[in-house]
């Protein structure tokens, strides 16, 4: 792929937000990120809807960050809305949660998310995990054109 | 999750699962490989059936590594099995290919692959990816129970 791959960000938290943005940019590969705070923000942002209706300003994502516990709509019912679009579902979704219950991580992958992570507790491993996951999204994953 | 994790690899080229094989040694986290080489096999494998029906021999796996060019069942069938099974789809299955045409990847996304990863022309290059990828699948990504 040619053009800088685009992540959308999807996290209510702003602490964790500013820290998975600072260790994705250790990994330093060209990318653009996107920042929505709440679920209902997200769909907008995927259907170019209202503040997002600029499409050269809000690409659509080659990779959806998301959390599950989020304000207006909650990160259940995104994914299971993207993974039931014929135009969407192509896009991976990792979801990025502090949840470590069983049921969260079932009821995800059976609505198909594509990979589940739990945040660690200390920051330190927090970057480490996300350093993992943009050398394996960004570098080796390929994505749909 | 306290047991080793368990990957089943579905590759037919006998060269291309040994470098898989060496480069998640390398990795170095408990995991059991269990490698199967045709699509028929992996089916018969996930149901737990012929040659598979011991169980405690031949455990669900947590991880598929899937080639798409496969003997007897391609890999995209293989993919859509698991996929539309209430029993196996919560299982991420990671296609491993040769083939960089961006039909079988839009497919296998659309059939709700977890992710694609082509397999790098130069051995050294295999080995880095498989090490990414075992990092973030062994280490970091939860599995269902």
């Amino acid at each position: 792929m040619d053009r800088p791959l685009v992540i959308l960000l999807v996290e209510d938290n702003e602490d964790h937000a500013m820290l998975v943005t600072l260790a994705l940019e250790e990994v330093n590969m060209g990318y653009g990120l996107h920042w929505v705070k709440n679920g209902e923000e997200a769909m907008d942002y995927l259907y170019q809807k209202d503040m997002f209706a600029k499409t050269e300003d809000n690409p659509r994502p080659d990779l959806i960050l998301l959390d599950l516990r989020l304000p207006l709509m909650d990160g259940h019912e995104v994914l299971k809305a993207v993974k039931e679009s014929c135009d969407l579902k192509t896009i991976p979704v990792v979801i990025l949660t502090s949840s470590e219950n069983q049921g969260d991580i079932s009821r995800a992958y059976s609505n198909y998310a594509n990979s589940y992570l739990v945040k660690p507790m200390s920051s330190d491993l927090l970057v480490k995990m996300v350093e993992s996951l943009g050398d394996y999204w960004l570098k080796w994953n390929r994505h749909p054109v």
